[in-house]
This record gives structure tokens, sequence and C-alpha cells, in this order.
């Protein structure tokens, strides 16, 4: 994610991941106050988000899970504990903008976790709230079969080998993610995920998704190359290291898991409707740091002005409410079963 | 401490602090293999450093400390434990810097805990090993006594009540410290603590220490102020915000401690020998974010340039035998006593 706090910074341009929290709020709120187990053997509460980026989104919702895990002690006339919430993200990512705008009075103290979330990173059965939204569709690697920007989408033949690329690739992703957090976390513990998804089917000559936007910003890579203006030696090992899954598709890899059970799952819709302009800087906030490292800096104005023109080539992204992309919240419980 | 990694920052600057940890080093290796209790309950194992600047000190620091306590394992026949280290300095810090300087295949995972060290930052019973290097003699705040960048040196009535200030206030800053970290560690803990510091006697015709040093920065900061450089009413509640002790006042305040008992204190010389451009480096390195955000970032050249020039004037610093700072190190074992 592009740090700081400028123009295209991901803390100015997250308002569509933002939009979501509001709507999984009410989920959590309910999950914790039927589901949670209160830890018997500690008088402190670890929460830790899983990619958090400048924490801009985070402190909502750690402070949305703060609240109902207190009412769930007051509930049970339990003292309130003290509470630690540990920000993860990639080593790279910009924990000094998270620190600076931490918000004061935040009643919890902070540690900043920087590595892959797919390794296990934090102390065995440390931590009673794991919480990662908008993350997990971020792939380890790309899939051999993928590179040099084939598109999951393309009919005929080819397609099947990508998406199982893209797919295996997510499967495998989220499994050693469950398993690194099956380890890190007290039993009885809750987990909620909230990740970007599609529906099995839509139209799109009237709908979109985050998979036809993806599509649009491949194309604008393949044409900025064949204008010699990207490196197609770079192009040739690259793609975009992300797959939308469908609501079955997680399901399928959170039901094999030993560790976790499925307490709910929904399907959600960002409250936030975004204009072609929003959905360009939520791109290019998501992309400006891999495009800069991988094309050059001087590259990314030119890839956003062209995914720009390409979506307002399309009547159909000019409607917010056509985009049918969905966001899949799932509550698990650890428990080794 | 400045940041990043350039010629001003702390990274390039801290030879000092460095060649400390050389001295140290054995000590604390002959106390972890007599005096560390393994711990019975976890398989990890927890070491946090209390004011790590951007790393560069401390990731020696912490692979000698996991060397002597992987022996300490091995000796005993038991199975390497997993490490996990807490790297603690101010919100402020750098931490980016650090994160992007973290030595490859070192064996133990991350995490950056910002805050205030005299309050408690992590969970209660979580530290096995407690590390603090060069930063116990920065203050929490400038006593009263010593505003208008008033010296604890002067002769006369008013050094007494400075001078009390400024010792009263590392007294109650260090117990603030022991407090807390007697919370967040475990019974049979160890902790490290190096602490700059002063002999009670030295001859200023031959010989200088940091005391010295931070005196003339003193006169640098009152001749800059006398011909309009820097702003009165800034200095007029300014002081240096830190405190060489001498060993015996550092021992008066851990033997007051109820939950640690000294096992080891010895009086170390650094084994860097600074030259005046060193120790201006040195210094900056330590001053430059104070100072700039203090009395704006264009009087910290000047400042530095002045207290050049005044060490050059004095014969006593060319000679970096004279310094007779020290530190003072000690081994304290958490125990409820």
């Amino acid at each position: 994610m592009y740090g700081g706090d400028g123009n295209h910074s991901y803390a100015k341009n997250s308002t569509y991941q933002r939009g979501l929290l509001d709507a999984a709020t009410k989920i959590i709120e309910e999950e914790i106050a039927t589901k949670l187990e209160i830890p018997t053997s500690s008088k402190h509460f670890c929460i830790a988000d899983f990619g958090c980026a400048t924490g801009s989104n985070s402190f909502p919702a750690m402070h949305a899970i703060i609240k109902d895990v207190k009412q769930k002690y007051k509930s049970a006339h339990l003292k309130t504990p003290e509470f630690y919430v540990y920000f993860n993200d990639v080593v790279s990512n910009d924990f000094n903008t998270l620190f600076s705008s931490l918000p004061p009075n935040r009643g919890y103290e902070v540690a900043a976790v920087p590595g892959d979330f797919h390794r296990c990173l934090l102390p065995p059965s440390s931590i009673h709230f794991a919480y990662s939204s908008c993350s997990l569709h971020w792939l380890m690697e790309v899939p051999k079969a993928a590179e040099g920007l084939k598109s999951p989408c393309r009919s005929g033949g080819e397609r099947e080998e990508v998406y199982e690329g893209y797919l295996g690739q997510f499967e495998r992703d989220l499994e050693s993610f469950l398993k690194c957090r099956a380890l890190e976390m007290v039993e009885g513990g809750i987990m909620a995920l909230l990740i970007p998804g599609v529906p099995t089917y839509w139209d799109p000559q009237r709908e979109f998704t985050s998979v036809s936007l993806a599509e649009l910003l491949r194309s604008s890579l393949l044409d900025l190359t064949k204008k010699g203006r990207l490196s197609e030696t770079k192009l040739a090992k690259f793609n975009l290291p992300y797959f939308f899954p469908t609501p079955e598709e997680v399901r399928v890899v959170l039901e094999k898991s030993k560790s976790f059970s499925i307490e709910r799952m929904e399907i959600l819709k960002s409250a936030a409707l975004l204009s072609i302009d929003g959905y360009v800087a939520c791109f290019r906030a998501a992309h400006q740091n891999m495009f800069s490292h991988k094309f050059g800096a001087e590259t990314v104005d030119e890839i956003f002005d062209l995914l720009k023109m390409k979506l307002q080539t399309f009547p159909v992204f000019a409607n917010p409410c056509n985009d049918k992309s969905i966001v899949v919240v799932a509550i698990l419980k650890h428990s080794n079963v």
C-alpha cells in the first residue's frame, strides 16, 4: 500500500475498504457477544490485525472490537482487561505513518509486527482475537501459469489453466494463514476475516466487479507495453498478485481447516459508492508501490490515466450501483477439532 | 535519535554506543549462563530492547543475547526455543528504517513497540529478557529547577538545586521503568541495563566526561541565544533532558526495588575512541531531532559548528583517552522479594 498521507496515499484512498467495516461491525459485535470465550488465565486481551496498511481503516475496526469485548466482560461482571493491539503488514509497510496517526486516548497499547502473514509471526497462544480485512486476496506469488499478464478471464483453453493457477495459489495461501494463526491464537479465540471477492456470475454488459477493473488494468499495462512505455522483459514474468474468490471458493478452504470452525459466513457489499475517479484512486493507492518498483515511478501516472480512460469508455462503470463486487465475511473460532 | 541512514543519522554516528556493547557482551554472557532460569511453561523466549533507536546497535546486542540463551538451552539438553524480539522506542522513532535494516537470517521474529518506556507497554509476564542500552539517562521531563538552561555543574548555591532536580527526576524515572518491567517480565527473568554515567570525581584540567560535553553544548546554545540566533522565549523553559549518574546514584535506586535483585554491577568504558569530529557527530545524532523541533532545522548546523569550535579551544578534548565517561552495567533478576 502507498504510505504517508498524501493525495495518492492508501490512507486517503481507501473509502471502499472503510465502507466494508461499517457493514461488518454489526456481525462482529453479535459474534463477540455470543461466541467469544473470555480467557480465564489472563487479565489482558490481545488483538492482531493482519494487513493493517497505515492504520486508517484499522483503528476504527480495533475500536469497534474493543468496545464489543469490553461489553462482553461487563455482561459477565468481570473487570475490563488491558488491551494490546498488534498491527501486522509487510516489512516495507509505512509503520511510521501508522504510529504517528494512532488515535489519542485509544485505551490500548500497540506493537507493529512486520512480515508476511503466511508465516508465524507472534508467540504461540498469544492472540485472543484475530482480524484481517481486504488483505487475504493478495497472493504470496503470481502463479507460473499466469506469468506474462495472462488473464484468468480470457475465454478458451488458456483461461482454465490461468484461473486454476490463481485459485490454487489463493487456497494454499489461505491455508498457510490459517495454520499460522492456529498456533498464535488461544483456544476459543475468534477470528474475523473480510475477503474481497466476486459473485459466481455477473453480466458484463450491465454489471462489473473488481475482476473487471483488474482486467482493464491488465489491458492498460499491455497497451503501454505495446507502445514501448513498459519493459516487455519485465512484463514477461509479471501479473497482478491477487485473486478475488467466490464465497464458495473461500468456504472450501475454511471447511478444510482442522483448527477453526466456521461460526458464520455472510456476503457483504461496501456501502461506499465510488465514482470512476474514486476507483482509479483506490486502485492507484493499492498498486503504486508495486508498479513504481517494477516499472519505474515515472510510469505510474500514465498507467492510471489510461485505466481512467478505459473506464470512461464503457458506460457500465459510470454507475457504481453496477458494481457487483462483494466481501466475504467469515467468523471463525479456534478450536482444535 | 536522528533516523534514516544519512551522514548525520544515529545509525552512522553511534560508534561510542557500539563500543560499549562489545565490553558488556562478556558480562551478559556469564550472567545468562549462570543466572537465567529457563522458562518451563513456554517453548518460546521473548526479549525486549527498551530504547532501540534505528536498530544498528540493537541488532548485534540481540544477536549476542540469543546466542547465549541458545547455549544455555543446549547445556540443559533442551530444544532451542523460538525467539521474539520487541524493539521499543518513542513513538516518533524511525521504525521504518529499523525494519528495513533487519539482519537477514536473524532467526527471530520482531515487533516494534512504540511509546515511553516509563509506562507499561507489553502484556504482563511476557518478557524473559529485558535490555536497555544508553537510554535510561534520558529523562521524562526537564526538572523545573533546571529550566532556562541552568547548569547542574555551576558552583555556588544554585548548583545544588539544579543538580538535585536532575537527580530526583532520574531516580523517579528509573523507578517507573523498573516498576513497569517488573509487571512485563516473567519471574526469574534477567534484565541488562547499560546506563551512561560519570565517575564521582574527575579533574577538569586534564580529564572530561559526557557532563563536560553537555556543558559545552549548553554554553553553545546560550551563546547563540545572546547573538539572537535562538529564541530566548523557547530557551526559558528548556534544558537538556538527560542526566549522567554516578554508579552510586544508580545503585541507590536499584537497591530500593522490591521486584529486582542486583546480580552484578560493573563499570565499563567504551572501547571506541572518538576524535572531536566523532564527539560532535555523536552528539548531533542524539540531539538533531530535538533541536530541529525546538529551535528550527536551520539552527542545527550552527549549534554543532559552535560546539566543535568550543571543543577545539580546550586542549583536554584533543585526546580521547582523557574521556573519563563510564557506563554502569547492571544485571538484575526479576524476583518479587
